[in-house]
């Protein structure tokens, strides 16, 4: 059960609207942004839910809610906007995240986001964390990775955004980028989840490869309840039996997320392929599809990459794809030059 | 390893080819159509590939072939073209087949076959003998249900496809129809892929459910074998964890059948979701991702389907989704009336 | 709805039964044995229980159904056994089904069989039809197979399993061997499962690779429908991303199907993890979570083998798991000296 | 490429040992315990090798290694044995792991770690963080868990784990516990896993439910590259499509581990069955295919568990299961009475 309060209820009606739940014998618990109050346990009588439903501050008590409450569109049956260094995803207009895997040094960081500036993407990515499976792999750049990304996307005009993987890096990430990445393997570190629920900036939450869209809509619950509303989902393919591709990429679970959530939703064909020729087809698919933007490695250099690189296109294929997603989808306006994340 | 033979050889050359390989103590296996032999077992010598490249009639010998010779593009580099009763998969043209899941009777298939011509349809679909899960399930309408099909196919002046379970249903679909369908239950039944291969008519060959590529494309090879070059693969979706949909629709597997095989590829969106909702987005991302086409489940009164009615779109949403699909790719011309597969 | 018929009922009991049920409005479907009658489409209200279950010949009328209301526990709550040639599967005793793959020659054959019976094996099995993924792969010895086959089982005093593919491989099978096998990729041809329901000799059902528990129960469901009662069924591993093992074995199927169903089941370690050395643990697991037996490759010279040889295990090995097995559980008699399958 | 040192070589031999290999214009990294030295980027020439081979405090130098060497059996071809609070896992005697699966009161622990002593179990489990699905969900106790955990333990004289989920709970659960649990969802949170390879408590890794061996294994290496050698797997079963169960038990993966590994690895079937009566049975069959242990949710009184009650066994399942066991492998011997891990 699910109690509202107006978003001018006082602190004195806030104490009064759980106070009076207790009394009535059932368990409040005040979830931060927006001001709800969920009721666990055994369900409220009628009486109990007519009585609720009077108490000054109170708009809106559901009976029946999903077990994503603030995720669902029970609640915010809009489509929600999430801005990003100036950029919107959930516009109904699409957007194009786009850069390295990993962030391997000053040169190969400025020349990709230029690369991916003028090809007319919007968001740079790239890694300064990387979650390796063996820990003798490149682990990623680290603080001077952030650094670098911060001053490549400056330099090209690009907001950014980069993978945090505990609370250590998250403070970092969150300080040097427009926005935080959760990464598959930690969509259910319910602690980083948390944690990014108490920063400002927007969250991208990808999900599980072994997730269900429950679990996956669950995850962002965690973000949303701590108080962050600005969480974007991420596709990115899911463990199958078929082995053609790394992962297989269910892009009906964009249609999905669409029917449940308000949140924005991309897809990343690049984890969702692992294979450089199929990336641009399934990124047209995931257009064609409805989702709100795509998340694309590019590297000028594939052969070179420090990680990942059989799955990167070349700068050229990037402005080839987007030159034709313009002619059949609305895209986002190119961002604005603008103050840097940090400053 | 892999002797291809030139279309010219004579049966003379083809049985003293065979024969000098046999001395080479080899074991050579003749496959009807193109002329081909393969031989197992243990590889030859650079001596006797020599030997065999040397013999009349020979044109080529290759040491390296995938599993699947007369599938791939290692021996026929072009595109395939299908022609299915007027109609071409293939060309580069998108091709619609559409219809009900199952003929229930004259007057809904001529209804339903009428509305898919008016929308813009190629290719009327209808199950006779369906493959239910059930022993009580509606197993469909048998020779009636294919002679209704045929006839509101000639009605619409539209080809017909419909599903065959075993020989004899084999032999009436392919009596009365333009193309025969092997569902995904069957697409290990090498009895039934066999049999289809020694008929005429066109083979729709649907991926199983936890098929590989590489055993979808043996599964086309069987047919190829016996002589039959008209094949047409549909993915339709794999069985995996993930649950907000009946199956998970691998996209990605249009790209790597167009990677490997020859063979035209098209896709199914109603079953590869199960929900009428995400039919007409996903037959989208279908295109976007450069199918030859789709297959739909069309009904003009889903909620009274006999099956699946819950995956059938509205004749309306069908002919949306064609005018939407022709703005952005290339459609099949329409069909020209012509004679029944039967007559 | 179900409506049971006492085993003595008339032909014009019967017949009765189901005109009264016609003149109630109902849909009802007479399934050969045991005497049921199946009522389809809309339920009938209490009055109409009521007037059916006072008919002459009806014991028992059930509202609520399992979808396979044959293979389900709700009309025969004790454990079925099948006999296949004077070994029972199903008493609680367990039983070893064991041979080679294919059948490879008379010699081969006679060996393997001799070794199966000396270490203990209750049931010779042996592929004379092989279903396999490639058209250029060894197909087995077909006609010539099965009787070197019976032939080796009579030479050891085995009864003889053997698969079947369409209806002719069916009929030559049900001829000389004991039982049939309906293996993984034609659990769901329907055709053939129909056939084998219209058989005399028991019928082993194989799991097929995607499919659930309930889609298997429902393939036996299509064999008691058509009124063979004798089905074995047998787990053999399901397709997963898990990729150590050619198929992840699925041991808690078992127990699902003997919480649902009163049919026998068996495990099959050779397919259910294609590798010889993990073969004999999980034939011991398959003891431990309560099996009916284990199927088991056996090969002499598994190096050799024509095929799947890499999952086949000594004689010596299958002599060693049968005797720790007679350690922990109680194994099925040896099988009497009896007449082979067809004389 | 790896380097192997003898244990007793100085810090001046290490030093030297990675400036020579620097010198030959490789890239060395050392990896604390044991004392080893890997090589990434190009592979190192004959005349390298035999340098370095030379070089002293060098036992050995291995140009192919697994991606896990310290995992792996390439390094360490016995079995580890791993004490967890005076009881060994691993050493060919089956341990049993029990306790709920939420510490919710003081009196539901004690009164649990009775039954479990007097079942004849080993270890205590308890969890005290859970890590939920659902934010809204109960949550555990937190640090009052683990010391009611700690005090019901000392109490029945049975050694404790419970799980950790981030930096914070893990010093915790190493203060108060024998043993550090990492959870399925964090099998692939590195920095986790790194954490937990700077304790000197052992470590039980849990597979992550997406997770191939390999992968599983390689979350093992990121604790022991850390220096911690004192890890345990756990099996718990994968995502598949097979719904009739929660996970599906993947035994043969525990024979995997045993092939290329030498770290000891027990199995989960509550939380790989999701289902009270399959649980009995699945851990014989654990036992059957060679595992070192088992981990078993039991529960007093399981209806009103605060969580997963529905898989928790009684506590007098867990006796007649262990006294089954009794009769057909070897149990560990009861842990003897010890002062409690924090103290």
């Amino acid at each position: 059960m699910l109690v509202v309060l107006t978003s001018e209820a006082t602190t004195e009606q806030r104490e009064s609207v759980l106070a009076e739940i207790r009394r009535l014998g059932l368990s409040p618990r005040l979830v931060a942004t927006p001001p709800i109050i969920t009721i666990g346990g055994r369900s409220a009588s009628g009486a109990q839910l007519a009585a609720i439903r009077n108490l000054a501050g109170v708009t809106e008590v559901l009976a029946e809610v999903p077990p994503f409450p603030l995720a669902s569109r029970a609640l915010h049956s809009e489509r929600s906007r999430v801005e990003i260094g100036g950029v919107i995803v959930g516009s109904g207009e699409f957007v194009i995240f786009a850069g390295p895997c990993a962030v391997e040094s000053e040169e190969q960081a400025v020349t990709i986001a230029r690369a991916v500036a003028a090809a007319g993407g919007h968001i740079l990515r790239g890694g300064a964390y990387k979650p390796r499976t063996s820990p003798y792999s490149f682990q990623g750049l680290g603080p001077a990775g952030l650094k670098i990304l911060a001053a490549a996307g400056h330099e090209a005009g690009l907001p950014v955004v980069s993978e945090a993987l505990d609370e250590a890096s998250l403070e970092l990430v969150a300080e040097w980028c427009d926005m935080i990445q959760v990464g598959s393997r930690n969509m259910q570190n319910y602690a980083l989840l948390r944690a990014c629920g108490r920063m400002r900036k927007p969250v991208l939450v990808k999900r599980g490869m072994a997730a269900t869209v429950e679990e996956w809509l669950l995850a962002a619950e965690y973000v949303l309840a701590e108080g962050n509303p600005n969480v974007v989902l991420c596709e990115r393919g899911i463990r199958t039996f078929s082995d053609h591709t790394r992962n297989t990429l269910d892009l009906a679970a964009v249609l999905e997320v669409h029917a449940l959530s308000h949140l924005p939703v991309i897809v990343d064909p690049s984890h969702g392929t692992g294979q450089r020729s199929k990336v641009v087809p399934m990124a047209r698919a995931a257009a064609a599809v409805g989702a709100d933007g795509v998340m694309i490695e590019v590297h000028h250099d594939p052969d070179h990459a420090l990680s990942d690189g059989v799955q990167a296109i070349l700068p050229a294929e990037l402005a080839d794809l987007i030159t034709g997603l313009a002619d059949c989808i609305q895209l986002a306006p190119r961002p604005e030059r603008r103050a840097p994340a940090r400053g």
